[in-house]
């Protein structure tokens, strides 16, 4: 880690403070109209993602979001309900706001279903990019739940066999509670690798392995600037022969739950999160969609016995004989690791970055951290 | 699919009437002392799996079901009950009751629970291997719900970075009703390729693409036979540069929600399905593990509305442009288009199952019905 870590630092000209680039951050949300308490929240889903090392999803963003809001896209003061619910499940529209209020909202209404009938199931529509799925899930965590997040996104990804952009990459997250062990977070895009994963290969000038992108005639493509020459990310999987249908499949699911389910924009419709592209004129639903789920452990086991049994699996997987010079991880294992090492040597970000957000402090007058 | 269906037909001698093998099958079932509520839906199950195609987990499996029995490993006639509840959730004791009949069983009662309160999810502990998950999810769309089934299955995968067999198969199934299109049904192991991909390599003595099984040192390899020489199958991905650490992130998630949701064994205790091997001395739980979940459609949006939105999602995605030759499919369309054709031209069996019925049929003095 700590190898990574100085790699990376080489890489990247400046450190900053989680401390500092959460005062920017909420200062930021504040200044294009939020409360208080959005503000706080939205910058601690973003902060938390750049603490976790996925660069991509953290105030690298944040640029992004303050366009859509001078786009007239996103509401900073969005009054988010509950358009129809039973016991366990709710719809919610989330009013245009910012995903990152939206979406721990949902959540918040899945965990108090959960908590009277077992579980909570929360579709919403009217909502904008939430940050990452992983956030949402951990809050469930902190109450004995098992966390799910899903959402749809801007359409990057051909189908099996197609040349045209259809899905986001739809990411599903799952966070399992535990005892002594650490808790168990998957948070995976349904796409072979994340789009934040070819970023860092343009900016290095590197080639993509075989199975991430296509071209835009849908052949096989080492180019890690594909998508911008009409190419496509690529369902988990890679190929047909790998398996990409189950990745489609995957990615298709989270769509209908995230946007079928609430009356949201799917597939080619979704909204896309640069505010430079025109929202398609023919929309099916409103906003992008999430889907949230909240599972109260002892409303299967009694909590304690099902966490004894997590440590049990987490420990026995630990152990799984490695390949040689390898070990096995958990899911959440290099997030964790990477949060501890960024939360006291600081959040590393690259140049054009630092750019972005001097010009959004310049913009929002706003004064902005030194690293 | 003619030209499919020929071409199979050529490398198969035998083909059986759906009837014929159902009643056969059914015989079996009560020889064994299940009763004939329990037979019927059993083999309906297994028939059901030949008609689609899935012929893995069809009546290629009934010996080993018999085997199971003799062992004193499936108990005919359990007594499957839930022990423990809320108005969302069941955990389900399987009783070592055959899993073709406790999986129905479990996923009624989830319907029931979303007949109530919106959605039902039954953790299910003590039972057997279910047979296909897709079959079990139909079931919720007849009820305009959405169904999800997982099991957790005998350990034949290794972890992303492991040598070891740590987890099953674990397959993930979602249906979602639609109105006039077909119905959406994903069916998919968490793995790159399903076991029986495997078996179908191996009998017609072909390589297997890379990413689909490594070998005892967890290298690479195109051999077909790996998992009897200490080898074992790759999560969906194959790799970690293809993001097979989300395959196993997702068997993963399947093996706890299966298993230990409900005390079933998980990971490596997962009991094998082939009598021969021994059960685990230090068994963390009962059994086998399944999960199954029952979302009312309009538990979220009218009924109506949702379907005519599926039909929407479903018709924009079936005219993606395709890669030249090619046709997009949505999940489930080759299993139905075999169901088609084999429940008019039936279900052409390979000699080795054949044989294989024929000694079932002579053990338990069945007539065998002729092709």
């Amino acid at each position: 880690m700590a190898n990574y870590f100085s790699n990376f630092a080489a890489l990247m000209e400046n450190i900053f403070t989680e401390r500092d680039l959460r005062i920017f951050t909420e200062k930021v949300f504040l200044a294009i109209g939020c409360s208080g308490d959005h503000a706080k929240l939205a910058a601690d889903v973003l902060i938390r993602s750049d603490l976790r090392g996925i660069d991509s999803h953290g105030v690298a963003r944040l640029s992004g979001y303050v366009r859509l809001w001078e786009a007239g896209r996103i509401n900073p003061a969005p009054d988010i309900r509950v358009i129809h619910d039973t016991p366990s499940t709710a719809v919610v529209d989330g009013d245009q706001g910012l995903g990152l209020v939206v979406a721990p909202k949902a959540m918040e209404i899945a965990m108090e279903k959960a908590e009277k009938v077992g579980t909570g199931w929360v579709s919403v529509k009217n909502s904008n990019h939430f940050g990452i799925a992983g956030y949402h899930t951990l809050m469930a965590v902190e109450k004995d739940m098992i966390g799910i997040a899903m959402t749809n996104a801007s359409p990057l990804v051909a189908p099996t066999f197609a040349v045209e952009r259809m899905l986001g990459t739809n990411p599903i997250a799952v966070a399992i509670p535990t005892d002594h062990e650490p808790t168990f977070v998957a948070d995976m895009a349904t796409t072979t690798a994340a789009n934040g994963k070819l970023e860092i290969l343009q900016r290095t000038d590197q080639d993509a392995p075989v199975g991430w992108v296509q071209n835009k005639e849908g052949q096989p493509s080492k180019d890690p600037h594909e998508l911008k020459k009409g190419g496509a990310l690529l369902p988990l999987g890679g190929d047909r022969e790998h398996g990409s249908h189950k990745g489609y499949a995957l990615g298709a699911i989270v769509d209908i739950f995230s946007a079928v389910f609430s009356g949201a924009n799917y597939g080619p419709w979704a909204p896309p999160f640069v505010s430079f592209l025109p929202l398609p004129d023919d929309r099916v639903g409103e906003g992008l969609g999430h889907f949230m789920g909240a599972m109260r452990i002892d409303a299967f086991r009694p909590a304690g016995e099902f966490k004894n049994h997590m440590d049990n699996w987490i420990r026995r997987f630990r152990k799984t004989a490695p390949v040689d010079g390898k070990k096995v991880l958990i899911p959440g294992d290099p997030e964790r690791e990477m949060e501890s090492v960024r939360a006291t040597e600081g959040i590393p970000l690259n140049d054009n970055v630092v750019k972005d957000l001097q010009e959004v402090a310049n913009k929002l007058r706003i004064s902005f951290p030194g690293p």
